[in-house]
Formats: structure tokens, sequence, C-alpha cells
């Protein structure tokens, strides 16, 4: 198995885990489980591609990712406690940054593919790697975390957006430009994490 | 007029009628009527065709039904209480759940026609099935019914379309696979309904 | 700078105020006043437009207006309390009229133009005009006000949108019947605002 095939399984666990985890403090049956982890894991790059007319969607085309949220649901309903327990915080943390980068990056890759302007681009990157969340707390009748936490998150996703954005006009390769941005997203949003850094409220 | 069309027409009446009863909970006015009705009618069939790329939407090549639920919308609101005690509860979770039966297999077959793959066409089925009530929920700013309240309803769906799509697949003709698997839903959501059958839910 | 770009702009800042305001309401950080502000100024038209299949979307074509809407929020969120005591209630009730008189229209004649039925059509003229409001509430974790409120305001964008309609049947010519129902929808807006006019409601 690749590294990318690798990481994009590891992403696409964490979105879903995170679904388990808000469905199950909603109290929801094993239905709302499945649903709100599949929306956690895949709603971001459907937006996006119901945003520039992409078709088919990523998880359509790739049947096997649904098919193993669907079986994860089955047997994780029971065991969100004891996962709660083997999967630490901080590993959750690092496993969502290393997803936030990859799918962010991947965003803005398909948006400029799509010749789509360069602050639009910009912004498919962030929806990309953010709107999994965000469907999946409208879906679970909270205001969205990503939008009150007041913790670096999007910001993240947008500065590495423009680093991928900039090293391609300057001619660097595909390849190293995804990595580099990519890295420098997960990198900046853990260390934001560890020192406790926050984005300017809206005030009282 | 045709079968079909009769209960096309009926599950659409349920689906807005049960808008109705939920726009009204919420003392919404005739606007907010009209659009939770219509939402929770055409809801799940134009989230599907959304993630499928279909167009013209049916209810934009059908507007007599828009009409239909406008008319209904202006005639319904100072009538809810009356119509209530005219429509027993049993009757409505019957209809219901004949539309449940005939939207999903609808679902399915439309994703098939679009050459998705089978645990995906499964997906489109339920989504159309049950996808008109979630966004109802949602715009009425609660947490989807279908995804807490622990009674087979996504379930029924999700096992007839595994019907219809195992008896296309061993070459039975559309029509019996159609008319069969939807009857299969609806007795199966009603006989559920009857014995009080519960979902697992995620646990405490 | 001609009179319609300058009503354009007016018509998004006006949008991406109430989103300003709605989001320091709901002590949301920098991420969030962005794109609830960005919501609510294209929410209305991209719904339509996702709705009829037409890309690329206004924004996407015009990333001027995100980018403006993105500074603003960089410069809004600690201004917001001036801003609201520079602007007083009455403009932005004016400003949001107008507004709404010239998305709806907008709405109708790109819907008519996309060969869509008359009351279809007319709906997508709502649809442009108000669901930047209803999906800002949604975000927000709120009932949509415009469902609730008893105000006019659907109503007129509504009876606007038929205005053009039938103008446009009569052979009247589209720069008269765009300005005329789009004039009439502000003024019945605001004729309805300050009589305090109601909406019927669903009732007790």
């Amino acid at each position: 198995m690749t590294l990318i095939k690798f990481i994009e399984i590891m992403a696409i666990l964490v979105g879903a885990f995170s679904g388990f985890i808000e469905a199950r403090r909603k109290r929801m049956d094993l239905v709302g489980v499945f649903t709100v982890a599949f929306i956690t894991a895949f709603g971001g790059g459907t937006m996006r591609d119901l945003l520039l007319d992409k078709r088919p969607l990523f998880w359509v085309t790739h049947q096997e990712y649904a098919i193993l949220i669907f079986v994860l649901a089955l047997v994780a309903s029971p065991l969100i406690r004891t996962l709660r327990q083997i999967v630490s915080e901080r590993l959750i943390v690092i496993a969502d940054a290393i997803g936030l980068g990859l799918f962010t990056i991947a965003g803005v890759a398909s948006a400029l593919a799509h010749g789509m302007p360069l602050f639009i681009a910009s912004m498919m990157g962030v929806i990309t790697g953010i709107f999994g969340g965000v469907l999946r707390d409208i879906v679970c009748n909270e205001v969205p975390m990503v939008f009150r936490d007041g913790r670096p998150y999007a910001i993240c996703a947008f500065l590495g957006s423009w680093m991928f954005i900039g090293m391609r006009l300057y001619g660097i390769d595909y390849d190293t430009a995804l990595w580099t941005s990519a890295f420098f997203i997960t990198a900046l949003r853990l260390i934001s994490w560890k020192f406790g850094m926050r984005v300017p409220a809206s005030g009282p």
C-alpha cells in the first residue's frame, strides 16, 4: 500500500471517528452514527465537488470507503467507550492535523486544475479541509466548532493553501509543493495547538 | 390516473403533511409552512440528484406538485388542528411507509441507471427515502428524528434497496423487482412499528 | 461605476453585514465571521445555481467580492459595535430591501433563461432573495427568521417575481421589467415594514 493511500485511509478513519463520538454524544442510533461519520469523513470534499460541479464524487468511485465506515459503524457503536480509552486525545489531534493538511491541499489542487481564480482555490482548499466537521455539527444541531472555538484550524488550512499556490506559481513541481504545504498545515496546526494560540474572536 | 401516479401524489402529500405539522410546532408563518413542507416532500430526491448530478430535478419538470403544496399551505395552516383529528396517527404511518418504499426504490433504480456501484446505489435509495425528513428537521433546528428515535426506518429502506439490487442482478424484470421491494420496505416498516422493534443505539 | 454594479456591491455588503452581526451574536471567531458573512451574501444565488446546475458560480467568477468580504471580516470584527452605532436600523432595512428586490429578480430572470416553468422560476427568484439568510440562520443554529417572524419578506419577493414574469409575457422589454419589479419588491417590503403588516402564522 502506498504512503498516500495509507494517509488517505487514516484521514478518513479520523473523520469517521470524530463523527462516531459526536453522534454518540447525541445519543444517536446506528443509522445516525453511520450517517454522521460518513458526512464528517466526506462532507468537505463533496461540498467542494458540488460547488465545482465535479463528478463522480470521490466516495462514489471508491465505495470501499463507504463500506469501511459502514462496517466500523456496526462494530464501533458498542466499542466507542473502549476506543476512546485506547485512542488518546493526542493521537486524535495528530491524525486530524494530518488529515487537515492532506485534504486541504487536495482541495486546492483540484480547484486549480479546474481553473479557479487563486483566492477561490484557497477557499476550496479550506472548505475541503473543514466542511466535514461543519456539516457534522449542523446535523448534530450545534454551532460549528470550527467557527467558534478560537483555535487556529481553518487558518492553518488557509495559509497552507497559499503556500501551495505560491510554490506552484514559482514552478515548483506538484509533488514537492503538495507534500511541503500539507506538512506545513499539519505542523502549524500541531504547534498552535501545543502553545494554545488563539484566533481573534468577534468580541463581546 | 395510473396507480403509480396515485401513490406518487399520496407519498408527496404525506411528506408535505409531516412538514406542515413540524412547521406548525415551530410556530412558523405561511412562508415557513410551505418551505418546510416542500423540503420534506422533495428534499430526498433533490439531494440524490445533486449527488448524481442529474437534471432537471423532479419537481422542476413537474411544477404541478410544487403548486399543489403551495395551495395546500395556503389552506392547511388554519386547518392543521382539524386535519390532525381527521387523519389518524395510524393512517399517517401507513401512508408514510408506502412513500418510504416507493421513493427508496425509485432512488436505487435511478442510481443503478447512472451506473453507480451497488453499495452507493443502496445508499442513494436510503437518501431518497429519508433525507426529506432529515432536511426538515435541520431547517426546524432539531437533531434529525431518523438518526435518534431508534425505530427501524432507514434500515427498512436499506434492506429493501438490496432486495431490489439482488432481484435485478438475478435478471428479474424491472417492474416485478420494483413492486416487490417497495412492498417489502413498506411491510417491514409497518411490522417493525407494530411490534416496537428497536435499532441498537450508540449507548451511554 | 455603473448603477447596477453599485447596487450589486451594496446588496452584497448588506448581506455580509447581517452575517457579521449574527456571527458576533454567536460569539464566533474570525473564521466564523467570514464564513457566515460569505454564506449570507452568496448563499441564495449559490443554492439557485446548484438547483439549476449553472456554473461557474457568481462568486467564483467574481473573486473580488470574496476578497472584499474577507478584508471586511478582518477589519469588521473589532468594529462591529461602532458600525452598528453608525449604521442605523433604518438604513439596514432599506439597503436589505433593495438587495431583496435586485437578487430576487436576478434569480427569476436566470431561471426563465434556463427555460424553467413559471412557478418554478418564481420559486427560484424567492430562493435567490431569501436563502442567504436561511443558510446563515441554519449555520448559526437558529430556526430561519424568514420562516417565523411573520413579516412580509419572502412574500414581497414572490409577488415581485410574478410581476416580472407577467411583464415579460406581455412583451415588456427586459430592463423595464427588471427595474420595475425590483423596485416593486423593495417598495412593498419597506411599506409592509413601516405599517407592521403580518403574514398569517400557522396558529397555535
